[in-house]
């Protein structure tokens, strides 16, 4: 049996496109009868005669469609009074259009490890430039608020967000990767961002929510360490499609790594592959290759987890300076083309 | 003005030590009187003769002559009925006695960065060998909840720790350093621990309030990357007497380190040094040494923050490799002897 409060909570998804806030919260529903499988209401409009009315009335049927045991939905139109509207306008959250209501997102992919100083944020870096060099719309929602990188990598200043109320822009970087990150936010880049699980949570959130990301082709989610609040925020709110590992050669490493890849096992959410970082140096003087970091367990970890060890990349000084030196879209490191072919081919 | 309000949270934080509750909310406290300075109240005992009860009245004292304008306090002793008795004992937790009253920690000491993957667990673990040997009686506290390593770099099998409502007794390794992580909490060492920030908390808090530490020169409190739940707790609930920093040479690392140190500063707990790992590699073939992250951002860290840059460690394929095989107390690093008389010389 099909109750009031199930009726109402589906409806609660439903928004009104304009003010930007769902139909329960702006009292437009009204009259509610639910008879075996026939659910009416009137629906109050804010105006008379909202040119919205019909899409909202749509919206709202196939919300209530999807309940179990729902054969019919009737829709009636009413309007407030003058006094009803301000009232419901003044209530709540300020009613403000979502712009975001226009991004086109193509896929949201993520970079994560479980273990922290791998190199995500620059292997989400090198991927971001070598997508937009081959002429994609990319952006690059950093997750790691606490420890973010991803602007220092590109040279981006502190305070470089723009946006207000209506939402949030994006920096741009010169190859024109969209990036949105904490330290981008903040006044000085090392101020210390000390928030429990909730705040982490409720950032990404925004960046998720109240983000202006426009038309991408792929948004990079650059996760912390960790299978905390970032990482479970992400991967339940997020339509993430699929996440690129990385990991060093060091079985200590690959401990942590393990924990993140049952997790997205758990969740459903499929592993693109593994990239192992930091794999070798590659002596300049007798150009021999030295296992920095003793031998490796990747390929071991790849198998365990019926995935493709995808790329092995090098520990390379000069990187590491470019990096620093926030000229990341400067890099270019062959192996990061097989990363993105790699990327590009999966359909996800 | 004192207010029985004030008293009452001031004598809410003396013990029973024999129930591990405190007088208030054991309801113990009755007949409160405050005039001028001068606090009278009953202590209405849960056994008439209890053994305890001078020692009882000597802490609740103590914690009221610490309030502003207290200057006596008369204490007298009653009992409670055995009808009072047993509400008092059924109602609230467990009444256990806290086993962990005879913990005896001389200082408390953590390693942070900040940054993930720069080797803080490797750092703790290095500095609790060499603490060991030289006699020195040395505790492990792995608060990196999900990413916990610290089991693995001594070989200690998951399901390690023992105890049950009494407390939990740590882990041991061949050298005697006592360790409670986790991961030794785990039927499999690479299970997930997907939990969010109160979770994480609350199982730091565990580790340092129901764990039978015992007597200990050092206990080493090992931290997660980032600066959320976990080390806000650690800073806040625990009495941290200073923390040893590590970094690497990037200043891309540098820069989530310095969040670390700002905070740090915030907090009044002070730095005892900087230690950057990785900061080179030799060359078996060749013996050059090589800055594999590029030129060194860590002398200018240590200046900013008014500490030393106290040791520079190499990175050393043979090291990763002996930590991985659960060997660190094998490793002998000459640098870590620097960093061990830096701890043992810093009055804290």
């Amino acid at each position: 049996m099909l109750t009031n409060e199930q009726v109402m909570q589906a409806l609660s998804s439903v928004q009104d496109p304009e003010l930007g806030r769902d139909l329960v919260s702006l009292n437009m529903i009204r009259d509610l009868v639910i008879q075996d499988g026939t659910i009416s209401f009137t629906l109050y409009l804010t105006i008379p005669g909202c040119p919205l009315k019909d899409h909202m009335a749509k919206d709202a049927r196939e919300a209530l469609m999807k309940l179990p045991g729902v054969q019919q939905v009737h829709v009636t139109f009413g309007s407030m009074s003058e006094e009803e509207r301000k009232q419901v306008l003044k209530s709540g959250q300020r009613a403000l259009p979502k712009l975001n209501a226009m991004n086109r997102i193509e896929r949201v992919l993520s970079v994560m490890s479980g273990k922290g100083g791998v190199g995500k944020s620059s292997v989400t870096a090198m991927l971001a430039v070598e997508l937009a060099k081959r002429g994609q719309k990319v952006g690059i929602l950093d997750a790691d608020i606490t420890g973010a990188s991803i602007p220092k990598l590109f040279g981006l200043p502190a305070g470089g967000l723009r946006g207000g109320d209506l939402g949030i822009l994006p920096a741009i970087t010169p190859l024109g990767i969209r990036i949105v990150s904490s330290n981008l936010m903040l006044k000085e880049e090392d101020t210390t961002v000390a928030w429990r699980g909730p705040l982490i949570a409720g950032m990404i959130q925004k960046f998720w929510d109240d983000v202006l990301w426009g038309k991408l082709d792929t948004l990079l989610v650059d996760l912390p360490p960790g299978t905390s609040d970032a990482t479970i925020t992400v991967m339940q709110n997020l339509p993430i499609k699929g996440v690129m590992l990385v990991t060093t050669p060091q079985e200590l490493a690959g401990l942590v790594v393990r924990k993140a890849a049952h997790l997205l096992n758990r969740l459903d959410v499929p592993i693109l592959g593994i990239v192992e970082n930091m794999s070798f140096f590659r002596c300049p003087a007798c150009h021999e290759e030295y296992a920095l970091f003793g031998p490796s367990h990747s390929q071991h970890l790849a198998d365990d987890f019926s995935t493709q060890l995808v790329a092995r990349l090098p520990v390379d000084p000069a990187i590491a300076e470019l990096c620093d030196q926030g000229r990341v879209e400067e890099v270019h490191l062959p192996e990061i083309d097989t990363l993105v072919e790699k990327l590009i081919t999966t359909p996800v």
